[in-house]
């Protein structure tokens, strides 16, 4: 069967170039549906997806469901939970991430974020809004600080090595132990985190979003953080439960809170989380096309896998 | 003539053992006369300090100007512009400073603040108080940009550090070029100003008050950034014209601006600066006791040239 690619990313001509010397007599069609923020246009023409065997990009996976053609899915996003669910491709069809391409992204400003809370900035934010000059007394470092990875792959990794630098002790928690990468200077099994909470001044979660990680930060777990602890969520916002969260801080518990992510999103213009004042919320705006560099990564990665497929070699990034 | 030590500083009762261990059989009376917060405790009772040849502590320059027995004035502060001003001190007395006991606490909090800048926190801050789950677009980031240092000493140096640590050239300017030190890339003479600021990503300023360093940063020099550079006060803050930047920052000009110092300080409730979407303000609390570990490094360097000074050996940090 002769293949039929739907290219959907935002291309440079020189990429779309490369896209094309990378596959000489094969139909590529060039549709770009990836808007600025790395978010996926609403496709006007259905049609232009009947018969692809190949998407390179995000698409929704009701569109993607309704192409039985489909062999290859790489998409542009690194989260892939969407696609995973039963049915949302067609049976036997594979599926690559952009995992690697949102590290720096999202590991800087996870990390811009915890710098934030610990000098407390949100509060002398407020405190500048109000035109008060108003000294909020001890602030906090990581130098010699213990942060706890929880989900250290790319985004994870990237972000221990940058509190690394700043003098933090960082250990990872992944699905299984393995010897620490660059940035780690501990890696432990998932299973261990009940008993890194209690030990951890920073908790950061880098998670994908799977049945195992829905609310793996409730109540119970949040109990076992130290009372002046600081939690990050970088990952997807299920991976904490909005209403626990917002009762330990009210309680006075935690030094403070960063979330990107949250459940759902937007984060409900009710929820007691918005006006907390040690909790920085930003709208899941770590990633996306928001920092330079990043867009370029996702075309790589792309462009390398689909000379892969054409060559008949395994994929990168392989979700399924 | 036989030394009278008062001794200022707040200690813990293993520190006042190594002060009374380090100066035995010399008169040496403990009046704790500095906050929680670094500043100075107004004097209840000012004959406390007659007759003494030595403080430890930075005691109001009228009260010391009116002690003719000093001969040494140990401050706790980094900054002594105060102390050197003509008459300041009685005739002859030397002094020195604190200068590295701030550089982890001012470092930290300007390089907070400078992350926080360029992922935009303050202006998410903002929309976070009003409810709003607003994408604001592309952020910057440290991985080869350009930092100036203006004021390459002890904080700048840190500072410098901590940029080049996530990917920044950085480049220190001193009163006089010298081989770069740890953090910095390249040292210049602070004569070259002008010809680096267009070269800046981020301009960070880290300068005593001398009245080389007045309105240093005024219309002309602001002018010089480029349009999306980013300008952080650490130092004092009549190194920036208000006036200046104020207007520079209206006219839309540069990516944002944090000050931690100010002209005057407190800032003037009617100050534009304190409305303005991308300047972050904060109230001269980067230094202070606001971080561990400052407390210790202040007594540890006074402890020190205590027992130089009464050794007859030359002092360490020395202003005057």
């Amino acid at each position: 069967m002769s293949e039929r690619i739907l290219n959907a990313l935002l291309l440079t001509p020189a990429e779309r170039a490369q896209f094309l010397a990378a596959a000489p007599g094969v139909e590529q069609r060039f549709l770009p549906l990836m808007d600025n923020s790395g978010l996926t246009v609403p496709l006007s023409d259905p049609s232009a997806v009947e018969g692809a065997t190949v998407v390179l990009g995000s698409l929704p996976p009701d569109v993607l469901a309704a192409t039985p053609t489909l062999k290859w899915l790489q998409t542009w996003s690194a989260g892939v939970d969407v696609y995973l669910k039963p049915g949302a491709l067609p049976d036997g069809a594979m599926l690559t991430s952009a995992v690697g391409a949102y590290g720096p992204s999202v590991a800087e400003h996870l990390f811009a974020c915890l710098l934030a809370l610990m000098k407390r900035l949100p509060q002398y934010r407020d405190r500048q809004r109000g035109h008060s000059w108003t000294d909020l007394g001890m602030v906090k470092t990581l130098s010699g600080a213990t942060v706890l990875v929880v989900g250290a792959g790319d985004i994870g990794q990237r972000f221990a090595a940058l509190c690394q630098a700043m003098g933090a002790h960082t250990v990872g928690l992944k699905r299984t132990a393995c010897p620490p990468p660059a940035g780690l200077d501990e890696v432990h099994a998932l299973d261990g985190l009940d008993a890194w909470l209690p030990r951890a001044d920073v908790v950061a979660l880098a998670l994908p979003q799977t049945p195992e990680t829905v609310h793996l930060m409730d109540r119970r777990r949040l109990s076992l953080m130290k009372d002046d602890a600081i939690l990050l969520n970088g990952g997807r916002g299920s991976a904490v439960d909005p209403q626990a969260l917002a009762e330990t801080l009210r309680t006075g518990r935690l030094w403070g809170a960063a979330l990107d992510v949250t459940e759902p999103e937007p984060l409900p213009a009710d929820s007691p989380l918005w006006d907390m004042d040690n909790l920085l919320l930003t709208p899941h705006v770590a990633g996306g096309l928001h920092l330079e560099g990043t867009r370029e990564r996702i075309v790589a990665i792309a462009l390398e896998n689909l000379k892969r497929y054409l060559a008949g070699e395994p994929l990168k990034n392989r979700m399924k």
